[in-house]
Formats: C-alpha cells, sequence, structure tokens
C-alpha cells in the first residue's frame, strides 16, 4: 500500500484502507464509464445551481454525509480555481436563465458571521466575473436601505432591501432574470418569493423549511445502489444505511423508544457489514434533525441505551436547531469514521466538496484539533480550520498511486456529484406537476 | 501611466498606448454588458468546438490577425489551466454530442512535428479529463496498423488507421458518435470523412481548403462593427483593414496590378486612420495567401512599389503554402504593429489565446528574437518560445490599471472571442440549407 504524505494534504491513516484502495482503483479504472454515466444523469435531471457535499473518508468507506444546496464556504476554495468556478457559473446561468444580464443574491440573515460575509463577497465575485450585474438582497427587515458590511479582512458588500411589485422582485433597482437563493430557509419560505415569475434557484421547496435529509438520503441511496451496479461495487462502500423516526420531543422524552429501538437495529446493521469486511471498529451512529444544517441538533451514539440515558443538557442541545427550531423529525445515519489527519495525526479532517451546475469546482478540508474521529466535525469552535485542495478535483492521475493526492480528490468529485445528483431527483421530484 | 514590469509578461513599449489604455478601460467598465452581449451571440451561433486566435497589441489597437480552427499548440498553456480546459471540453461536447462516451481525433499529418506530438498529447489528455474514451485516427496512409509515436519530451500517442463502413467510421474498434478535426485540411477534404453520420466538430467545410480568410475578416468586420456600437468605439481600434484580390499568380506575374493598386489603398486607408489618432508610425500591409496557415506565404509590404519589385526567391515564397498548394487568392491585411517586448526589449511578443467551446481557457505569448515590430511572428525558427500566461483571461482585477496582467488578458479574450464568434457565424453560414 503506497501512502503519500504530502504537505497539502491530510494523512489516510488506517491499516483498513485496503478496501477504499480497491473503490478508489475501481473509479480510477472506470473513470470514462462513470462520466458518461454522469453525463446521463445530468441529461435527464439537471443538476442544481450549486451545492457542497461533506464526505466522510473512513479508508474503508468513502460516503456523503451532507448535502448542502445553499453553500457558504466559499471562501476557503484554492483561488487558484476561480477561473473554474467563473467558468462553471456561466454554464449554470445558461442552462437556467440564458438570457439573464443580472442576477439577485438571496443570502442569509447572520451578517455578523465574518466567515459568512467572506463567502459571500467570493460568491458575488464569481458571478461578477462570469459577467454578471450582482445585486444582494436581504431578507433581513432590518435592511431598509443599501448597507455596507465589511468583513475584518477588509472584503465588503453591500445589503439592499427588497421591492416587490407584482410577481417581480427588485433589488437596488434591478429586476433580473435570475435570483439565486443563498439562504436554506430554515426559518421558513419568505412570502416575499413565493409565486414569482422570475427563475429562482434553488427551488423554494429546496429550503430546510420543507426539505428532509431522509428524502435526499432516500434517493441517494437509490442512486448510490444504480451506481454500484454500473461499476459493480458493493454499494454500502458509498452509502452511509440510515433509519428515520416520526415526530421527536426530546425535551418531553416523547418518541425515544422508537430512537432507541431504530438505534438498536442500525448498530446491528453496520456490525453485520463491518464483520463481513472484518472491520475491527465499534459501530456508531450519528442522530440529527431531518430538516436541519449548520451541525447543530447532532450528536453521536454506540447504543440504543446511550439514547435512553440522555441527560438534560444533552436533550436540550437535540431540541434546539438553526434560528431556535424545535428538532420534531429525526434521522438516525450510521457513523462514518473520518481516518485523515492532519498534522501529525494530532487534528482530523474532512473533505468538502464544492460543485457549480455539474462541475466539481474545489474543495476544502475541514479539519479539528479537539474531535474524535466518530464525531461531527461541522460544529462552532476556534480548532475549525478550513484548508484548500491545492489540486482540482478533474485531473485524476493514472499513473500514481490509487490513493495519491489527485488520485483521491477524484474520488471525492465522484461520490460528491453522486450526492448532488440526489438532490437534483429531489428537485425533479418537486418540480413534478 | 502606470506600465507594471512582472517577470511573466511582455512589457507594452510604447508612447502612443493612450488610446490602448482608453479600450482596455472601456473593456473593463463595461464587462458586463460585454459578457451579457457575447452570451446572446453564442445563443444564436454557438461557438465552434474549439479555436485558437493570434492577436497584434500596437499599444494603440489590439486586434485579431488569425483564427485557427484546428489549434495545435495545446502543450504552450499552463498546465495550472488543465482543469479549466477539461470543463470547457465537457460543455463543447454536451453541446454537439450529448450522449458522447468516445471521441475520435483526426490530427494533421505531420508527425515527425515534436511540438505537434506534444500539443496532440495534451489535447487527448484533456479529452480523457473530461471523461471521454479518445482513440487517434491518422488520415496518413502509411499507418495501416495502431503506431506508437513518442516525443523526445516523453510524450507519446497511438495513431490509428480510420476505417470506414457505409456512413460511419471506426478507429481501433471505436465507432464514436463525434469526430473531433484537428486537421486543417489543406491538402483538400478527405473523402472517407465525406456524408458521414457522425458528428463532425468544425465541420469539413471549415478546413482551408474552402475556407478563406477574407470570409472569416469579413465577417470579423461586421462582428468588430457591431460590438462597437455597443461599446461606443471607433471599431478600428480592434479591426484591421483589408482588401482582396481574385486570382494571382505571383510565379507568371499575374494580379501583380491589382495587388499594386490595393496595397496602395489600403496603406492611404491606414495612414488616414494614423494621422486622426496621431500615431507616427509607418503603415505597412501584409499580404499572405487567402486559403492558408502555418505563417508560409505571408509577407510584410511598405507600399505598392514593393509588390511591383519583388525578386524572384520571394515570388517563390509566396507561391507555396502549406502541403505544397500555390497560392492563389490572396489577401492584403492592415499591418498591426506588435509593442510587446520581453528579455530588455531585445524579443518581440505577440498573444495566441485559446478558446474551448465559448470559454477562454488559457493563452501564451509567441516570441521571436529575431524579428521586427511589422513582422509575422509565426515562423519557423530556432527563436520561437511560447511564453504561457501565468493568470487566466477571466478574472479582471479593477482594482488595478487598465494594463496591469489581468485585465491585459481580459482584454485579449475579449477580442479573441469576438474572431471566434466570426469563426461561428461562418459555420452556421456554411450550415444554411
Amino acid at each position: 500500500m503506497a501512502v503519500e504524505h504530502l504537505s497539502t494534504v491530510p494523512h489516510l491513516t488506517t491499516a483498513l484502507s485496503g478496501p477504499l484502495l480497491a473503490l478508489e482503483s475501481v473509479l480510477l479504472d472506470k473513470q470514462g464509464p462513470i462520466e458518461a454515466w454522469l453525463r446521463r444523469q445530468w441529461l435527464s435531471t439537471p443538476a442544481p445551481f450549486y451545492g457542497s457535499v461533506d464526505l466522510r473518508n473512513a479508508g474503508f468507506k468513502l460516503a456523503p454525509v451532507d448535502t448542502n444546496l445553499f453553500p457558504a464556504g466559499f471562501n476557503n476554495l484554492n483561488n487558484d480555481f476561480m477561473p473554474l468556478c467563473v467558468q462553471a457559473a456561466q454554464s449554470a446561468v445558461e442552462r437556467v436563465c440564458p438570457k439573464a444580464t443580472g442576477i439577485a443574491l438571496i443570502p442569509e440573515n447572520h451578517t455578523r458571521n465574518v466567515s459568512y460575509i467572506e463567502s459571500l463577497a467570493t460568491l458575488a465575485e464569481i458571478l461578477n466575473h462570469a459577467g454578471f450585474d450582482v445585486r444582494i438582497g436581504s431578507l433581513n427587515p432590518d435592511i431598509t436601505v443599501p448597507t455596507e458590511i465589511t468583513s475584518d479582512r477588509g472584503r465588503s458588500i453591500t445589503l439592499h432591501p427588497i421591492t416587490r411589485e407584482a410577481d417581480k422582485i427588485s433589488i437596488g433597482g434591478l429586476t433580473p432574470c435570475l435570483i439565486l437563493l443563498n439562504n436554506d430557509l430554515s426559518a421558513g419560505r419568505p412570502p416575499i418569493l413565493e409565486g414569482l415569475k422570475q427563475t429562482l434557484a434553488p427551488p423554494l421547496s429546496l429550503g430546510w423549511s420543507d426539505r428532509l435529509k431522509s428524502q435526499h438520503f432516500a434517493m441517494y441511496r437509490k442512486i448510490a445502489g444504480e451506481f454500484a451496479t454500473q461499476i459493480d461495487i458493493d454499494p454500502w462502500l458509498i452509502d452511509p444505511l440510515f433509519r428515520e423516526c416520526g415526530e421527536i420531543n426530546f425535551m418531553k422524552r416523547e418518541g425515544e423508544d422508537c430512537l432507541a429501538r431504530n438505534v438498536e437495529a442500525l448498530i446491528d446493521n453496520i456490525q453485520k457489514k463491518y464483520n463481513e469486511y472484518g472491520i475491527d471498529q465499534p459501530p456508531f451512529v450519528i442522530v440529527k434533525a431531518d430538516a436541519g444544517t449548520y451541525g447543530m441538533g447532532v450528536m453521536t451514539v454506540r447504543s440504543a441505551d446511550e439514547v435512553l440515558s440522555l441527560n438534560r443538557k444533552q436533550r436540550t442541545k437535540m431540541s434546539y436547531a438553526k434560528e431556535g427550531g424545535a428538532v420534531t423529525r429525526t434521522i438516525m445515519q450510521e457513523g462514518v469514521y473520518t481516518f485523515e489527519t492532519w498534522g501529525g495525526n494530532s487534528s482530523i479532517a474532512e473533505p468538502v466538496i464544492y460543485m457549480i451546475d455539474n462541475s466539481v469546482v474545489g474543495g476544502f478540508y475541514r479539519v479539528h484539533t479537539d474531535r474524535r474521529t466518530d464525531e461531527n466535525l461541522n460544529a462552532p469552535g476556534m480548532h475549525f480550520e478550513p484548508l484548500a485542495f491545492a489540486k482540482s478535483c478533474i485531473q485524476p492521475d493514472k499513473t500514481r498511486a490509487p490513493d495519491a493526492e489527485p488520485n483521491r480528490f477524484y474520488a471525492y468529485g465522484v461520490i460528491a456529484r453522486l450526492a448532488l445528483l440526489a438532490a437534483a431527483r429531489e428537485i425533479a421530484f418537486e418540480e413534478k406537476p
């Protein structure tokens, strides 16, 4: 087994990487058929405007654990690949609104988050370089006049109030053909954006007010199955098992039995796969809000007992997701170890892949110095350090080992696009009359 | 005037750069409307699969002087922008043959040209990374079995014989949907490629056996006029004047009078524009084969007398273009000075811009150490040194001077796309029933 230790890429430390090396080899060998298969998929279900996918690389398994259709973090991408983003943005707009000259960008409201401002400024810059007149229109009712916000790294954006006349919105005098959502609608569907004649991408129905992770992963499961058949692998190698419960109220301890029962069944199923592949690690399960993001309302459990013996603090934590919405539906997902480490093995890392249209445009490693290999890394904390990919994800090098940097990144790009395809099918499903 | 002297970019040395700085400023200021205008153009006339455009930058004028629809020189592009090429190639194939899984590449026959082999290997690699099964099929009758050719820099390609059954060709067992021509057909339209059911890009009619530079520049003149109106500039700043004659036989001295008369008229017209802009340089004219490439059959003249007093050697040189075809039709084009110099002003440089689909994917400077500012630089010679652009052409930086590297490259990308658009209209014109 050839393991590289390049300074730009986390080290994949696992004695269990055999099956993953096998998976990466298959992805490399079958690059042609894989790309052809993906192209056929995009022809029948066009990709969302953009998306980011969190992956976990366990060495023996490489799988998406979260798919974000309103991605932030553009500021964390390698600046060298901005031209790639610009070109992909041109294709994306050409697909949804070929005659567009202007784009309205609707961001999140948390304008005090410096990283988010940086991301938004980067996204606006990408669209600007793609040749569009970009105006940022805020849903925040406090924004009543154009308001400039400058990040402490000196990047600035101007938030405009949104005005609506009949079935069109305008932002700072611009009435664009295309409205690009960068707000995941955790707070609900904004009435001002309902029933517009303008193109809204991604559609409102894909916001977290309507969308469920379990729907996404059900779509993904189907795609992983189809894809696995195409390239003749066990779909489990790229697909995390999951189960869902109905309504759960952690504070009132309602639905806990269902949760415990399903956690137990899931642990059993994971253990069976671990036995099949000779994996000598305890299975674990991630319990998270079915509609939610930002890594809130997420916990790691290793047994049904753990679910039944949550203390008050833990239950409170699980009850509140972003924007204060109480967790009601819950998804239990197979935990996928991350065995990528950075900086003398003290920090663990997970890849996040960015796509615009159907192109992989870059990615970075989310690095945490004080989390374990079985924990969610998408957590607020001073130790979060993104690490931009130094190579693009579309140039595998068949002359090198399957886990060499460009090849590992290619594998990431393939699995991330499968998750994006699942989102594309969600959109197609929602848009059916 | 802010002139940069970066080590990666030729120095623009001219006291006359005022109008060009003005032009570059306009292109920068109007980036949004320019990109929107170009997008509208591509919607009505899709871009050719690929192309390269030779530009001349006189400081006071920036214009295309040659548009190649079967570009070589991919090996001279900056390797950092390969992902950009890959992404653009995916768009290009999606446009012409969305279900393609394989591509047949038909190269030139001069397989002893090391640079061409390197270019071909790079092009095949781009298509390969874009996820296509690529086979190179040679028109050379000597290739009767698969033949591997290795360049002295260690890159290798395999040439396959082409077989035809009914209205489809196959190459090494592959019967692809798309046949990509990288052969400019100077030797004529190959019968084996006539009347195919497969998609041929660019179409046979765009080869030099049918195409005339004068047609291209007539299309370009129209586009330059439309574009100039859009952004309110004098079209002459981006468009070289030209005239054409009917049949010319340099050896028999037939048609020389027509040539002399037209050279004189052209010199007069250029002088008038030079007077208008206060340009204190003698006008000159490039006389070249109307159907031809490779910088053969090209000469610089400064007066009608020069045309009438050509010696035998000069006339012989003008009589033979690539593949030994005698020059018959001739185009006289306004000479555009190149005032970009490299390495202590001893070498002069001209930019060559590469496009795949409608995206600018890179470029390089063609540098010559022993040519003057009014000579054709596309000449065989040991001093030809390509210099890859270190920046992409799609990321202008409005905070910097109009002639700063990214901004100069953006201007190049705009003018090159206008030339590509002229070629797109040639294709649309040819394909009209």
